[in-house]
């Protein structure tokens, strides 16, 4: 089977109506964050939030546990839900809960979020001393449940040695080439040979402040862009990790910013003129413009069947080879 | 498949030692309480514990999650271990947490523990009030998501109300009927012809203070009144629940009688006197002795079929029909 859709990072105000342009769209799976910031009670309640949505609306969504969900999403017409954390916050300090959390059906987890964190140094930090002593024994627990290590906020000395210490290949759901557009979130050649040589995924994401030209970023840049990191990392390893934030309000951009680490303000990669969530580029607004991407793709000349690994079918690959326990 | 081997309720300190004994027993399930007086928090620490046990002997032990478990134990000679919660207090006041315990597999939830609780009114209360407001709800969404409601500890009227309001049949897992032994724990004819009526099940404790002369209980009248009780509520409704509570210290029979609710002490069914784990009879001191049960039965004349039914096939029927979603 091929041809999935996947956009593996969302953090939407998620809604029916999100769920019916998620079915519009045609994705058979999304990956959602579920924290950022939050404890391990306050995520087991964004779990009960979701098992409500599940509850409320079956014909459209359920939750995704293994790969082998998305073909029945596909075989259903809805679409699979999985979940996964930017933080390892709900972890806390206690790395028991790494398989609780595997139960619970969390298939991602970032090791850092911009910050320092217990287990590694977040991409906003001016030093970057790698993996922590615990980060190194989470990181194998990790590998064992099957929970994919996600560096898309981290630092680049912690993302590599992610890469060389993981016994599995690993994640950067959402995040562009830096040399397409050098924004302290875009990852350098070394870390995408690294994470493509290594077998792992990078998904490319369409928030503005990662876009060469920001919101004004046309399709043909960002599909260009795609086909150079193709020639870059290997066409197997790459795919869609938009970072829709859709409907959210400003209190939401505040919260993943700031958290509860600071009493003061962060911009982090807006600013104080421009502190909310930027515009999205007018061929993006929703997961119904899903398509638009494959269309891009094929108007700069890429084959089907790339198109088809860019949208879903190199990450139902990764997918099946990462959440089981190894 | 018949011939099934289930205890279904234990309270051990668990050790090698004892899941070998399961294993020399021929247990091919034991349900096991996590949880007494302990938090949401506090109870995620007890599955933890349990997945380093499963981690460390997957020869002996595995966690169940369906009934189909209980065969897959027996064709992999290994024991499946079902979680269970002799309190209501790992949900706190939070009915979402119903769902999420489903997810980890908790398979088995008390209303109450001898003392009122927030869903209804336990058996050492003055006056039971049956169900409350939240219990109902409650009761409910145990009955959709698959956890079955155990009244091993409850009062009369609220017993009779669950069995009532669950749309499910419920379980108590672990006592004796009261005419046999005048015990505040063991339940009256009324009771048992409810339950044995509404598909529900009773599984036979060896408790002593729950057993007719106490330590010195013989195998034949334990035997006798599990004969008697077939009379009384059919022989399809009947099982096993040990209440094994083998190798606990003291500081344990008293976190099970006065947790966190008072500052004195309470010495529930023993007394100042005789305040810490009863003697167990002789002809049941750990999982090994499980067969003797089947061997008194067989010696009071019960056939095979039957023998088979109480010690384990009627368990394994009712998890089949219990533990998946409504």
């Amino acid at each position: 089977m091929s041809g999935f859709r996947i956009d593996n990072l969302q953090y939407a105000n998620w809604s029916e109506k999100i769920f019916r342009q998620m079915r519009a769209g045609g994705l058979d799976a999304v990956h959602v964050t579920i924290a950022y910031h939050e404890t391990f009670r306050e995520t087991v309640l964004q779990v009960e939030r979701w098992n409500r949505y599940f509850e409320q609306f079956p014909d459209l969504i359920f939750q995704g546990f293994h790969a082998d969900d998305v073909q029945l999403a596909r075989d259903t017409n809805r679409t699979a839900i999985f979940f996964g954390f930017q933080n390892p916050s709900p972890i806390e300090d206690d790395i028991g809960l790494v398989q609780v959390w595997h139960q619970l059906g969390v298939r991602f987890m970032q090791l850092t979020y911009n910050n320092q964190s217990l287990l590694a140094t977040g991409c906003y930090e001016d030093d970057d001393t790698g993996l922590t002593r615990m980060g190194r024994e989470v990181v194998t627990e990790m590998n064992r449940v099957g929970i994919v290590v996600d560096m898309s906020h981290s630092g680049e000395r912690s993302t590599l040695e992610a890469i060389e210490h993981s016994t599995r290949p690993i994640a950067i759901t959402h995040a562009n080439p830096h040399r397409w557009h050098a924004a302290l979130r875009n990852k350098s050649d070394t870390v995408l040979r690294a994470l493509g040589d290594s077998g792992g995924m990078l998904g490319f994401s369409i928030y503005p402040h990662h876009l060469a030209g920001g919101s004004d970023c046309t399709l043909d840049s960002f599909c260009q862009m795609i086909i150079d990191t193709a020639d870059l990392m290997g066409i197997d390893h790459i795919g869609i990790g938009t970072d829709l934030c859709q409907d959210q309000p400003y209190s939401v951009v505040e919260w993943m910013r700031v958290g509860r680490w600071t009493k003061g303000i962060d911009y982090g990669e807006g600013s104080a003129s421009n502190a909310g969530f930027p515009p999205m580029p007018d061929w993006y607004n929703d997961n119904r413009d899903f398509g638009n991407i494959a269309d891009g793709l094929r108007n700069l000349g890429m084959t089907q069947g790339d198109i088809d690994k860019v949208m879903g079918d190199n990450w139902y690959r990764f997918y099946t080879d990462s959440f089981g326990g190894a």
